[in-house]
């Protein structure tokens, strides 16, 4: 059941990328509601880092990833920096964001997991992670932001996240090999996200206009 | 000081009626937002299990209710779902709703001094665990919605959850049987909040509209 | 590397100030959306205590400030409180309000940065947990408010708690007397605090206006 030398040496990398992304991308949000520099750079660190503090507050899994390495924070603001020094750039690179968005949402998602399952938690609790993981930055950034959540109204967000999450989770369960299900499990859920953003596939809203009360 | 077997039998129903009841009313406050079916169920979560889980977070009291039992996740997330399904019904059950959530606050209150009496902390921290237990997940709701939480503006809902700890505090303080106080708080904080509800009573307003600084 | 009892006695009066103060602004902020008097006081509380909440819960820190002195939440109710019968006053004391406001910054992040160093975290994380300690209470304010929080935006607030938290660590790690150095930080801090309210001082702000995505 343990992730190969190789793969866990990948997901790392693709966990910095997916900070690095994920920084950027709220960089431009913190951009489009003119914040200061100080803001943007805190609200970087806040969505790259927030999906994953909130999984080890919740699960009590201290001490949280920033604390023991210190350098993600300076990761996340130097790529929040970064962002407003080359904003004339951010228009041409928009298509690769959204692909590295999508990145960072599966590799959050199946690290969330491992986290979990690490702990020796029941099933319904590592796929939760994954999805806390993947998501809370998002929420964060979007209530820093002032706006209604993203995740709860577009695009399959979350929905991506819990595919993801199935896949790794159930091969994990089917004995399949650690490194050949994870492989599966965030290329399916990357293909999903693609092809939603795509065809601006979206779940079925709930509609209710009843009377206040 | 401990209560019956029969009492925490009881309180443990009413817990499960009380999450159902919380995820069903935020299912229609997201369905009024027009959400997507997840963004539906998370909130469902969310305001059902947020009070306990902020608790047990500020008072460091691991693991959380869902960690340990995460069939509470799984009757929340069906809850929430039961409410898209049978959305016009809705209209017609609003005052059984209306009382349900009170007895929700009144019971996760009563909860929530359990967990700090049994962690042996001061009474001003039981009636704050209380209160928490009992506001916190209306007022995630709220934000996750972009409202000004109803918390802080109508119909004594913090102040029911307040007298009801004060009571239940009080009576073990005197020595009152377990069994026999908690059922004299949960019923008279649910009279109050029936009551409020009944004739619209609210604490004054404090309303400042001197120049902004 | 140790405070002097003296100035360990100091910062303790600081702090209770600071609390006062961050509670009758945040009181002042509640009236101005005419909440009602239990809204006024637990708005209090949280912006008070907020900061401290989220640095010790981000750092594992147990148990929180109020739940092992339950007297500062008295504190922070009484001050909300008074703030409501003496609304008719506030309107002349603005000017100490921005002044203890600014006391209430340095002191938390300098708070912040001690509880962090205790623990022997490393320097990156003593900083921000100063940062967290003096802004995340004034976030909660405006996010319960429904605002963008004013850091983002702002005066320099963040700035002034990272260049004390700076000043402070820095100091400590040249040997410089504890107690010495905490008093330039603080005055330090303080200082520029007021020349930006003064003179309007602001970042320079990120200005993102392309296309949407």
């Amino acid at each position: 059941m343990m992730l190969s030398a190789h793969s866990a040496a990948l997901l790392h990398v693709l966990f910095v990328v997916a900070i690095v992304a994920e920084a950027m991308t709220a960089a431009v949000s913190a951009g489009r509601r003119s914040m200061d520099w100080v803001g943007v750079c805190l609200l970087g660190c806040v969505t790259a880092l927030g999906g994953g503090s909130a999984r080890d507050i919740l699960l009590g899994h201290y001490p949280l990833t920033w604390v023991q390495n210190p350098y993600y924070l300076l990761i996340t603001v130097a790529a929040a920096f970064t962002t407003i020094l080359t904003a004339r750039l951010m228009h041409h690179l928009r298509r690769l964001f959204l692909f590295l968005d999508a990145v960072g949402l599966v590799v959050f998602t199946v690290i969330g997991c491992n986290v979990a399952m690490e702990m020796g938690l029941p099933l319904v609790v590592v796929a939760a992670s994954g999805l806390i993981t993947g998501c809370v930055g998002g929420v964060l950034r979007d209530i820093l932001c002032n706006d209604i959540p993203l995740l709860f109204q577009s695009e399959l967000y979350a929905t991506v996240s819990m595919v993801t999450a199935a896949i790794y989770v159930g091969g994990l369960r089917a004995e399949m090999g650690h490194d050949l299900i994870m492989g599966i499990a965030m290329v399916a859920g990357l293909t999903l996200r693609l092809l939603a953003l795509r065809f601006s596939w979206g779940m079925p809203k709930f509609v209710y206009t009843r009377d206040e009360h």
